[in-house]
């Protein structure tokens, strides 16, 4: 319980830095944090605004969504962060965003595509797009979304590319933590505006592979020489 | 009177959060209400700026746009706002704004297209756009705004679509209270900046009925489930 | 005397407010107002850091630019100024800034075209793109690029539309006080801004004539209805 | 060391004023100094977060990048510092950033032309973009962009042009000091986003080559007339 506390104020703050970042209209995102033994989820509450929100506000649920703590009903987008969980096992974390250049190229149906080593530096790959949910799809919409990003990530590897447009609705971002989530969600904003620029400015080709490698490793894995120890 | 003193104090406040949410340039802007007992309506006043703008300045007009209390001029759009009362008889609140990229698709004399959930969650189809004004309907520019826009909602349901492009001018944006319409407001300049990059990116195709079906009634009507009990 | 200091005090307002509008980077910018009758300009100082600036900083010079009072240089543009004071008889005050859009339209050699009334509020026509100057012309830079605003204006109203766009350099923008200026060049970014926008939604046709005077005379002249009794 | 610990200070401020100056997403960035006379180069530490950062975390590097002095590792991107403060002898201070236009161009593999006298007061010429650089060379990634800079610059002056774009990467600015690197990157990133709408508007043509000396030795130089005394 005094695990759960804890983790109730990191959601808190994850959220407000969501915030701070610019990357939050109105209500719209969340951002979440799963303690892995109790098998419990810590969310935002829905569609509360940001500066009345208080950590006290966050709420519990299990991982069929069913509130267990929190007199406030979950993010509406629950059930989408529960499946991402389930997928993704070594994940702690989930953010979801309507940002804006991020939420364009979902809106497009397209990647975004690695043109620089700002994206190199924590994509190793391109961002990928969604297939459109199919009208069957759409009933249990929260859940299916879950599951269509899993099933894009059927080649592709979450540890290394923690982050999948939506088609049609706007990016979900992971990480190992609550913080690296929201450290993935700005990232993947500025590369999506990147990218966008770059691509009016005429440019269809990505960086190469070796490129791509030889910065996402040198901020992670064992050889990552970025940053100071505790941030490897 | 005790009535419309509280609704001077929600104009003011609404026409602050249009300035608090990027909206406006300079006194480009304006945020009404009305008192659908007495036929009243409260509206800012013509070119006040908005830093010296205090609750006491709302003006009181008529339905005829009289200044019934007051002893500034009512907004110059204030004919604009009447019109959208009397063709819009379940609204509350009207907004007008000259936010960037709403206006750039009104100046563009074209809709936005509903190319995700982010609008779909607030507007159950494409924001239309007026066609423009015949010169002997400039005589009368403000009342004929307000027609045009009713004209343009003969066949769309002003409830489900609370804004309207104004070709040539900028939006007009409304809803049940003075503080919904602000949101939508916001909704609209996010909507529009998405729809933008979206198609500069290159997608022309919107989502289809049913995810925007599913998105819209989420956050609206009886079988709603987004945010608390008291949002729905 | 007294008047000049007042005046001081008023252009150092005006260019703190450029500041506050966002239409200036570092220290690309200047503001400047006229004593008519002394045939004394009043600017700010060249190169200084608008967060060290003083209202005792600005610098006072005669119509050949000679400094009468202040012990600083005044602003590198001055004699521009000065030539616009000279063509233009009737303005008060003269901005200059590299306020991003409506720079990349002088760096375009493409004038800014009236495509809403957001323009038309201030403009009544578009905002002219000077020639580029020849070679043999530069090396009087400041005081030809003066001149070529006013070759500009031969066949236009430099009252009705006050602001000029300078090939491959940026916007000048005057007004009947350094107050006025200040707003003509906020008016100036924000409709370059929409005006770019307009563009990329591929819209080429301005908005006709007739809807152009409207909204000029809706706030401008003797039948002006905009704004308070003031501000007419 | 006396001079050294005033450094230390001028670096700090130096990557504070790139925040200030809206350069900067999370930590990705870096201003150093040299101390030419002991061959030390003074650097931001890697990877910390700004708003955490002390004066007295900067770390203190001899020529071949061994620290010196301080507890903490050097930003990533020393080695490249250390190329371009070999190579271009006349430097004091080099800057990077991810800004935002200036990054898209480097992506796009694109030079930043000089479309007006906005890029003309502080660039000689259009900001080169380097080539790529090959796999083999990937090894000694940072050296060998510092090293890929200066070859770009074997028919060009770095005194005259102050910065680069590393293809697929970004920008590194130079400067006499850390102050002035600043001020450059910071031009940088304004005449980048200038010259992105000017293409974008449709020109494809440079201003000439007259209209750019003008401008640039207005400001620099025996003859320069801009600012006052002291900033010539």
């Amino acid at each position: 319980m005094n695990n759960l506390a804890q983790l109730k104020q990191r959601v808190y703050r994850a959220n407000m830095d969501l915030v701070k970042h610019d990357l939050i209209v109105l209500t719209w995102g969340n951002a979440s944090a799963i303690d892995r033994e109790k098998e419990l989820v810590v969310i935002k509450p829905s569609g509360i605004e940001y500066d009345k929100l208080q950590p006290e506000d966050m709420v519990i649920v299990n991982m069929d969504g069913k509130v267990k703590e929190g007199s406030l009903k979950p993010s509406s987008d629950i059930l989408t962060h529960i499946e991402l969980y389930k997928a993704f096992p070594e994940i702690g974390g989930v953010v979801h965003t309507h940002s804006c250049f991020a939420t364009a190229f979902a809106q497009a149906g397209k990647p975004v595509l690695p043109f620089g080593t700002t994206h190199a530096d924590c994509f190793l790959g391109p961002i990928p797009c969604t297939r459109f949910l199919k009208d069957r799809e759409l009933a249990d919409y929260e859940k299916n979304t879950g599951k269509v990003i899993a099933e894009t990530f059927t080649s592709l590897d979450y540890r290394t590319i923690p982050a999948a447009l939506v088609a049609g609705h706007g990016p979900f971002i992971w990480g190992r933590t609550p913080e690296e989530s929201v450290l993935h969600a700005v990232t993947l904003e500025a590369v999506a505006k990147m990218a966008f620029l770059t691509i009016t400015l005429g440019r269809e080709q990505c960086i190469g592979q070796k490129l791509l490698d030889k910065h996402y490793f040198r901020k992670h894995g064992k050889n990552a020489y970025y940053g100071q120890e505790k941030n490897k």
